[in-house]
């Protein structure tokens, strides 16, 4: 059965349901706007770990077993986990899920990874392939400055443009069955390049991708913009969004005060100093994970559109000169 | 409909077929047994470009692009691409697939990344949720020396255990119809960790998850060792399969001479000096798209069980006094 509607979207004959959330965050996170709506809240950013790289791994491994635990279930209970982050050859993920014994897919979408992992691990549940599967992505504040950077010892100084790694992981449990929100649609976004290569103005780079992925889905589903309660980005931050609105405007489609982006809602612009807003991973999977699973299951909103948006470089393409290729993709989650 | 057969394994009820493949090789895999089943082979390791990295994403371009010709098709009949390589954030699929504007999942499983994208693309095809998929994975020996390793100008010393990156892209097409090999099995590995810390024994890393999934393969198929034709690892290695063959035999199956390893194909023992054998995300990626694929079009071989297999770490883990985890997937081919 062909379930393609258009040339980037599917639709979802059987929606997963998503079970179950569960959501861990750094301090920082924990003092913003959503901290009552985060499972929990670490202060010390080395979660007690010798690293940050092993303070991240722990990250996941906690998120994952809390999400678990919300559920009733034991990581036996689980078909297939889907994961990612930013550090290099995904270790993050690895080395927090090296336990679980659940059969594993790494997967690099960079901050565009949960919906990656959303996507995949619905296409995986709804397909028949698997009863329940876990859906996980996080970043790491210290981690991803020192790998992408500089050392936090160094005191640098960040332009206005530039974003802030949100430290925490989010995971979902996608079901056949059950009650919550469920994913009804996802459109896969293609690789955007428009030649940014400022690595402290992400939220350019990733614009354009979020603008294509958002038309598409559109045009795929002949949704309008006013079909979602909400629509959230990733991790675009201010100067992204009001490009994404100008792109979005140039296409034809007039957004409202639906749009935001999770880097938006994370942190406050007055009092948390993060410049543009939130980035990383864990951006999109923390604030979906806690806040709008919350939202969606209280029937606050009915329908969003959730478009985790990445820049797909690394340290040593930026030091070659090259640009910045962006990726997003949208995932429609409703609720009944 | 659940295409679960046991704990690890999908049976698929319409299996794609793998209508086009194609492989691009550098100078070494060019002069080695393999070498009449290569598409193209690359005197120069820079391929033309300015650094290892774009002569990396060099490979993953033209490799596609080739794949698509093969089968007389363009960019805009692919539904998705499924892509990965050993570079930190995947830099060579990304930059290798910037400009085809197919959608597009990047993975990471290290050198078990072919097998994890013919795994995912297998399932998007046999759910209707794409009619044709590019799978592709690849790597160079430049620069994977460079990244995880030493300069090349240092020309370090190799132990006999060590394996040598295999420089190459193998690119697959997965189509619901047409002729060809079929995917029609798939058994999704499990991150395991004996705790082996020597980043120059990967194959011992390895060794235990693929005896794991191939393990898991029999017991969820009820398939014996003899079914197959050929089993062939990613890239063990002559130390990893030796290894392989004992846990196995540990568990109940005694191997035959269909055993074997992509890493131990490709290349010559005594005459290019590689010591273990080859390694890396082209290892398996050539060896099948190149070799395998023909020997089953031709029906030299019907049955065959791809087992590609990665080793999860980085050198900051290493560097931190982690272990190796390894990781597994089982690809089951037939042709009928």
């Amino acid at each position: 059965m062909n379930k393609r509607i258009g040339k980037q979207t599917v639709k979802l004959n059987m929606p997963p349901v998503i079970i179950s959330t569960a959501s861990i965050v750094g301090k920082k996170e924990g003092e913003g706007p959503l901290s009552g709506y985060f499972d929990r809240k670490i202060d010390k950013a080395d979660f007690g770990a010798e690293s940050w790289e092993k303070a991240e791994s722990k990250f996941v491994s906690e998120t994952v077993s809390l999400c678990l635990e919300k559920a009733g279930l034991k990581a036996g209970d689980i078909d297939y986990a889907f994961s990612g982050d930013l550090l290099n050859q995904c270790c993050g993920s690895t080395f927090g899920l090296r336990d679980f014994n659940i059969p594993y897919f790494g997967l690099f979408g960079a901050c565009s990874t949960f919906g990656e992992s959303l996507s995949l691990g619905a296409m995986a549940v709804d397909g028949g392939y698997a009863q329940k599967v876990v859906c996980n992505a996080g970043s790491h504040f210290c981690s991803a400055e020192k790998q992408f950077r500089f050392p936090l010892e160094m005191g640098t100084q960040r332009p206005p443009s530039s974003t802030w790694t949100v430290t925490g992981v989010g995971a979902a449990i996608l079901a056949k069955k059950g009650d919550g929100p469920k994913i009804t649609h996802i459109t896969t976004g293609t690789i955007v390049d428009m030649g940014i290569k400022d690595a402290n103005n992400m939220g350019a780079a990733m614009a354009p991708a979020a603008a294509k992925v958002i038309a598409a889905h559109f045009n795929d589903t002949h949704r309008k913009p006013d079909y979602y309660d909400v629509i959230a980005t990733g991790d675009l931050g201010y100067i992204g969004r009001a490009l994404l609105r100008r792109l979005l405007e140039a296409e034809g489609y007039l957004m409202g005060d639906n749009l935001t982006d999770c880097g938006i809602e994370i942190f406050d612009r007055e009092k948390q100093d993060t410049h543009s807003g939130g980035s990383g991973c864990a951006c999109s999977a923390v604030t979906y994970c806690g806040y709008y699973n919350t939202l969606l299951s209280h029937k606050k909103i009915k329908k969003l559109l959730l478009v985790p948006t990445g820049a797909l470089m690394s340290t040593t393409t930026s030091q070659q000169g090259e640009s910045i290729p962006g990726i997003a993709h949208a995932v429609s989650i409703e609720m009944e």
